[in-house]
């Protein structure tokens, strides 16, 4: 996974338990795509401090992500979730091609809830 | 959601985010059904220190729980699962009875290993 996609992915987990600061830096650099420069500018603060906070930040994430491994689970589901999707979609059936497309639209709404 | 229930999830979701001493006194407390006294003399400590340390865990507990809201979503999950399951039941097939009971299976336990 690109280390990007990566830390947006924790900050959406995690994020509540890091500083608003931090949380708002490392989204404003991971997920606005803001550059060190910006985002001194921003905070007033040096680009070194910003630095300092996304590494700090990081680590963070890192650290909770290496105890309680939501975000490894949450990938393992979405992998679940696609193979189940695949099963239900071998099945042949009785049913209408409407009402056969109906039921797997709910089972996708629901599915897709889960996420 | 019965206390004890609530807290033997919470513990199981949360529980590396704790102290291992104040971890295994709320599993011997709300897993094992050990009593207070029972917790303090395996210990070696008063029953008030037993008290007070699965007081301060529990605080711990909810307040990750109230920030990352993990359980809550977990449970979601169970009965949107639940609700999937019915879905795919209600699919007629022309299927075979044994080919599909054989698909369900296949989808019960791509399900459970979500859990």
């Amino acid at each position: 996974m690109e280390k990007n996609v990566e830390i947006s992915m924790l900050c959406e987990i995690y994020g509540k338990l890091l500083t608003k600061k931090q949380l708002n830096i490392l989204e404003d650099y991971y997920n606005q795509d803001l550059s060190l420069s910006e985002i001194a500018l921003n905070n007033n603060i040096t680009r070194q401090a910003v630095r300092d906070i996304l590494k700090k930040g990081e680590k963070k994430l890192f650290e909770y992500e290496k105890k309680l491994k939501i975000m490894k689970k949450t990938l393992k589901q979405k992998e679940t979730i696609t193979q189940i999707l695949s099963e239900i979609i071998k099945m042949k059936t009785e049913l209408t091609d409407k009402q056969y497309e109906q039921i797997l639209k709910n089972i996708k709404t629901k599915i897709n809830s889960l996420e």
